[in-house]
């Protein structure tokens, strides 16, 4: 019997690892990629790029309005801080932070994969090397799973939906190696908040240190583009 | 000190009657409302036409890509059932039901308030009389409120997210004979699943049927324009 999954895929670093890991279990994927008026529409771009590289079903892509609700750095007309000396990682839930951002975007997955009678849901979130993010906690996923039981018709029906967060408590090394094993190709993955407009990443955001340590403690070079590298 | 709320506001008789309890109350309202591709497109209108009446702060109208997903008479091409005789309600979760929207529409809401800094949300939903949703019981809103508070930057620094769901134990005419206290004029409250162009309520769908049911037992003629009148 096949099993559908719906997994949240952003063309980063974590969601690609996901969607190979929901590959290695059997899972029939439909990635679900989210255009939220970021600064680093880039990653779009990617994620097309990186979905011809794997047999998914489907994958579907929605515009939704995050911008006009603002709050964010990710969003907003606000400058994403830089950390120097690098290495440096901001404490703090930092001006990146979307509200209620995966919400939104769990919940939309939660829609689709209803419609398709899929009963897993994948999301790479992370709550070890990550970026104080609330709705990466582990606590976080199980409240939001215990609601989507009761929010839908399949729920209450006697489905069981599962949101599988295969690297919630990996650190990113942990996360690269095990990409790496699984044949991810991280040199057209994405991670930076704010890159240039060839896709090239700064280098300095949060997102791209915690990237760069991953890559330094698992003892693989980053194939990153940086905007420094010529 | 200004108590702020967001309000989640469609325009028919529960929102109404919900945004008017939220000014009783003496909450400073933000009503939020989405388009989703629903067939009642006509609601929206009615939306602007009725927070001219209220002293709200804000009033932001979503576009969301609800229609991609599908799985709903409401948003897809799928016949809205009608119910005849009158006064015959279908049983079971109806085709009408889409997918977790209360779920997205409150995540949208939460998103909002978290920016707003308003702790405080409202929702006209009600287990009653209603059309048999899984995400209009008070369990689903107990469950989203708990994941609120883990998902959020506010929530997780000490503040509490509170969902207001003053209707969810009355019957519709309750519900109208409470609005009607409150100076509510339900003439321009819109119901209907599939009005005509002009915004007249079919009279058959379960909407207005419970509508219609509820201002017979409330003892109050019913204002709403339907299609078979003059």
């Amino acid at each position: 019997m096949i099993k559908k999954a719906v997994v949240l895929f952003s063309g980063g670093l974590d969601s690609t690892t996901t969607l190979a890991i929901a590959r290695a279990e059997k899972y029939q994927s439909y990635a679900i990629s989210f255009i939220y008026g970021q600064r680093h529409y880039h990653e779009i771009k990617t994620a097309r790029r990186i979905i011809q590289q794997f047999d998914i079903k489907d994958h579907m892509i929605l515009n939704i309005p995050l911008s006009n609700i603002g709050g964010s750095a990710l969003t907003d007309e606000i400058e994403v801080p830089k950390n120097r000396p690098e290495g440096h990682l901001s404490n703090n839930i930092p001006i990146t932070y979307v509200p209620a951002r995966n919400t939104i975007f769990l919940a939309y997955a939660l829609a689709w994969a209803e419609t398709l009678n899929a009963f897993d849901l994948f999301i790479g979130v992370n709550a070890l090397d990550y970026s104080g993010y609330p709705d990466c906690r582990p606590e976080y996923i199980k409240a939001f799973e215990h609601m989507a039981n009761l929010a839908t018709k399949a729920g209450i029906e006697g489905q069981k939906f599962c949101i599988h967060t295969p690297l919630i408590q990996l650190t990113k090394a942990q996360i690269i190696r095990k990409g790496i094993k699984l044949g991810v190709d991280y040199s057209i993955t994405h991670s930076c908040y704010d890159p240039d407009e060839s896709g090239r990443a700064c280098g300095y955001c949060d997102s791209c240190l915690l990237r760069k340590k991953g890559f330094k403690e698992a003892g693989v070079p980053d194939p990153t583009r940086y905007i420094k590298d010529k």
